[in-house]
């Protein structure tokens, strides 16, 4: 899979975030741990220089895993000992807190990424058995309980006030506030659970050309698709589904996982309803929950209609910081919550992840609008 | 190129539209003329059934030219036949006017796919030199003068009406008119000339990474593009054209064209500027125009930022025209204007027209906003 | 396809074949008639410059096809003017046979290509009702009547002589003639038939992975191939074959065609037999015919399990005509015979055909050997 | 590099080929290791059943290094086991004899894998710096001296016999020994060194297309190849190559490795040679030394112009082992001969080995014939 990297690369990568990024800004004199090493744990930073191809990521032996660590080790020491240096610490604070949050976004790309991996191997490895127990959430929860006269949040819209606006962290594509109006719509105040999902795929909603966008309805003849990622049948016809615990029969409570855009665009028109936008979503979700929405985070990223693109006003960082996020503003489609995998005070009401139509293998979900 | 069709196909194509959505509903006695045409001229309508692959239009040796004129003549005769039938003249009149705002669609396809194959052949041939003599435009004019004071046109946004209203005839995807919040915006009064292109050609803009988006930067590598298409350098390093009229001298006057959205998107951060939003360009266009913007159509369609959506509150029509455009609504981008190809009359202010960000044989311009 | 080719070009490239060959070497005041033809119409000698790529051959609408006549005409004429001129006309006529050699080459050619394309269009046109009636065989005849006693034909081998020798024409790649040791070994008296190889897709051929060649097999699962090229079954489940007069019942009398080597070798195989090499098929055509073999020439080319390589001796023609032949000599294989196809006086018993294991476009068919 | 795979694949391998068929088949009670082994570690021998495809060989993380040393020392005590069982211990023996030459082969196949992957490592890792010090050679020595004056052996050929009879170890594809016609030839007495292969570079070779056949030019274009696989050069414009002791200076001396069938067989066309035919390559290898051709084992593989295919009367063993050799006998050519790193013991002089004409990551040099 060209999109995930070994766990090695991960931890390299992360930590070269902040060689990169604060100390070599901020601690020029240190040397660089290994001058390979920028590119070999570059992921996309043309203003960094070359960088090394992420499909051959999986082909380096070397470094080793002990050469990584140590690179992770000098790196942190490095970092640790800034508090005493005579810099600028309040923008010191700034990138570490950003190399924070990178690392956080890793830290549920990695689960992503390991989950995909073992479900290629005919071993059926499950990834560790005693995580669960440890209080690591190995799979999303089942819903709350819904008061079933109320599956429907309406909401009236108007000019309403989008993105994250004073002083406090966050990405720069989550900013600047501004307004935007929002004709009257619904929100689902659940997630679309497994059972729903299975409705669709057991009525042939795969088969109805009519369901689906003509670009996704190619995609999926071309790659075989016809259910969700990591779902399966046994031997006796039994749907299962692929978790980190290994093969499981399918929970139908739980919110559908892995699905792409187009899948959930067609689901969508097959519910008579419709994907919410992201400025929908973010309006919604900032209402007082007292009736309000569920699941909104800790489950599912939740496909909106929305394409990756600035906000009006959007200030790009200059040099390669600038890099992380606007080069991506182009067929790229933006999600919304967070999942069950992501990182604890990572998840923000403004939060704008992205990936493209195609992605299947991030924890990604669907809530309906309409 | 997969993505031009013949001729010959093109004629039958608007042929069958109205045989397809005008005869076979309000002539059904009617028999088709061919049975198999209904697969063969079928574009993309999964509701008609079969189609014939895109990519094979060009080895349809059969049916010959004279038979598709046949086709023609027969399909006109009994739309003609209708205006003394006793059916619902106010649905068909709209069917035929649909019928004919496609076939004024596929006559500016014409002539980029005329346009593309003609520049294939190592014999340049030019495509019909009595052309431009006889009135017709084979490129876009040259500027109208402009105050050099006075490049850009301030709008001060605010909340708009967007889209379509009214019992006038419009795309589907043009409807409802809504509002849409705007913030404060300049537009660029001119279309960027292939003067100002040039520049950015020679100042190395196709080797600055940081210009493009990610996914622009990959393509341009892996096509090996450094200027638009249908430029080329004489043997003596002259930068020249191929036009509908064969090669000529780069006019530096006229606004540059087959561009993609990639490119226009480096131009525009490499003049410091950006690619306006539809939603910009529609309220723009919408000025009362002494002092307004100039080029507005009848030069080059010109990229916009937005993703191709649904506006809100859209409604997609039923049956096989509800293919016609909804299900396009995923990775294409939305070009507002029109281009001198445009025929008379085809052209308005609301009109979407999309495309995906790597197309460049299109007429497709640039306009800058900031 | 891109190995096939438009009429028209086959016109012109035989054209100028004569032109190139003949015309430039020896009437060298004589213009060419248009200075890009040399490009357009070279099918791969790189020793005469760039050539236009084959793929893009049927994207030329220009030159016309009065063009192409024109310019036949005018090659024509220049030929028959050197009968008057002081040249050494010994050397001009070999040219000239070579060049006649390569234009029955095209003309068997151009039958197998509207034959690929034809098949590829829904309407499933005949390619000329009255040529049959004309004498012009559309389809290889049914076998002549065999003695069911002696299907095989025994030979010794030994050292026997193998390739053209003498004066007479022949290309380069069936010379020198030399000497081959051969065990002893037996051929089929006649072709493969329809029926024959019916019976190895009845009984489950193409799904048997150890009768394929590993490369054949991995070769099939991705064309999806489960029978030859141009046989189908009707919506009542019967088999029928698309010949030049449109589709037809399959005829199971007749040799099969349009196989691989990958399928010629699976049937080998399962008919516990071999293919034979291309020593043992020329041995055993030069064997005194009464009680030899029948269908050697006139039905179909028959591959061999012989790659395609010079003779011991071989000499390399310099020059350009030295790209005729040798620099096809790898990844090739060779056919032996001739088919319906072949233009009379064409055939020869040490003619050496060539084509990739996987052409199926091409009238190939199948002879056993043990 | 889909062609090569982990080592810990390849150790699993090997034994799983022991495990198959020498344990499955003569201790029958004996349970499999793990049931999905027989899959993953089964590389193409349908007979057996599903295969894990090779370009995904790399992603399996388990089982892990420990586990696969686990399974070799379980498959060791079984097979050791076997020498106190009541069965057919010479039919064993010679299951056994082939799971070593096998495990020779891979022995050989590791280290062009590990060579293939450092290089792509940007840290330019050497394998082993030890190793050359231990005794193990890392590249093939310098040439012996030789007599500029016999530069050539010249030999009569005439009827000569070819390939390993009685009863002594061989693969099946080197037997039955058989008769074969040989004309007069010559053999260069050196392999091409590396000194006369840059020559060729440095002369332009690889822009000659005249010296190409004409798929090894279309594959040289595409995969922008203009020297062979390993050498490189360094900020100064020296030349180098990579070894498994890392990047050395161009060692002129030694003779040259990492060329394809294509590029041996264009050198060959530039020094007005051509390659052998493994026939010739027998022939010449089997004469008495002195004199004689020097460099024939262990130094580098040698393309010869012969594909791989059956001797004549070549019978193929049933059962999966039938599979070991004949189904890739298409599109794969013979080189002879054995590298520096081929175990001792297992080269003879009628080794088949066999690779695609565009291998290169192999120890494949060229011998000249004329």
């Amino acid at each position: 899979m060209p999109d995930a990297s070994p766990i090695k690369w991960h931890l390299a990568h992360t930590s070269w975030f902040f060689e990169t990024f604060v100390l070599e800004a901020h601690a020029p004199r240190l040397r660089p741990f290994h001058p390979m090493f920028r590119v070999l744990f570059n992921s996309y930073y043309n203003g960094v220089g070359d960088k090394h191809p992420r499909p051959q990521r999986g082909l380096l032996t070397r470094p080793s895993m002990a050469q990584v660590w140590a690179y992770r080790a000098h790196v942190d020491a490095a970092v640790a000992a800034l508090a005493h240096a005579d810099i600028d610490h309040e923008a010191v604070a700034r990138l570490i807190e950003l190399g924070l949050q990178h690392e956080q976004q890793h830290q549920e790309l990695m689960l992503t990424d390991i989950k995909h991996l073992l479900a290629q191997n005919p071993l059926c490895p499950a990834y560790f058995e005693g995580m669960e127990a440890a209080g690591i959430a190995m799979e999303p929860a089942g819903p709350a309980q819904v008061d079933a006269t109320s599956l429907w949040l309406r909401l009236d819209g108007g000019l309403v006030e989008i993105g994250r606006g004073g002083d406090g962290l966050s990405f720069d594509n989550g900013r600047p506030r501004h307004r935007h109006h929002l004709v009257p719509f619904s929100m689902a105040r659940q997630l679309v659970s497994q059972r729903d999902y299975l409705a669709f795929v057991e009525a042939g909603g795969y088969a109805q050309a009519q369901l689906w966008l003509s670009e996704g309805w190619d995609w999926a003849a071309r790659e075989q698709i016809a259910h969700p990622l990591h779902w399966g049948r046994d031997a006796r016809g039994q749907w299962q589904e692929y978790t980190l615990a290994g093969w499981q029969p399918l929970n139908l409570d739980r919110p559908v996982l892995h699905v792409s855009l187009y899948e959930a665009d067609a689901y969508a028109r097959w519910a008579k309803a419709r994907l919410p936008t992201e400025f929908e979503w973010e309006w919604a979700a900032s209402q007082p929950q007292q009736g309000g929405l569920s699941q909104l985070h800790g489950h599912a990223w939740q496909w909106t209609s929305s394409s990756y693109a600035p906000y009006p006003g959007y200030q790009c960082p200059g040099g390669a910081l600038g890099e992380y996020n606007a080069k991506f503003m182009v067929n790229q489609y933006v999600l919304r919550g967070s999942s069950f995998a992501t990182p604890e005070g990572h998840a923000r009401g403004t939060y704008r992840n992205f990936f493209p139509a195609s992605a299947r293998w991030q924890f990604s979900g669907i809530r309906l609008a309409r």
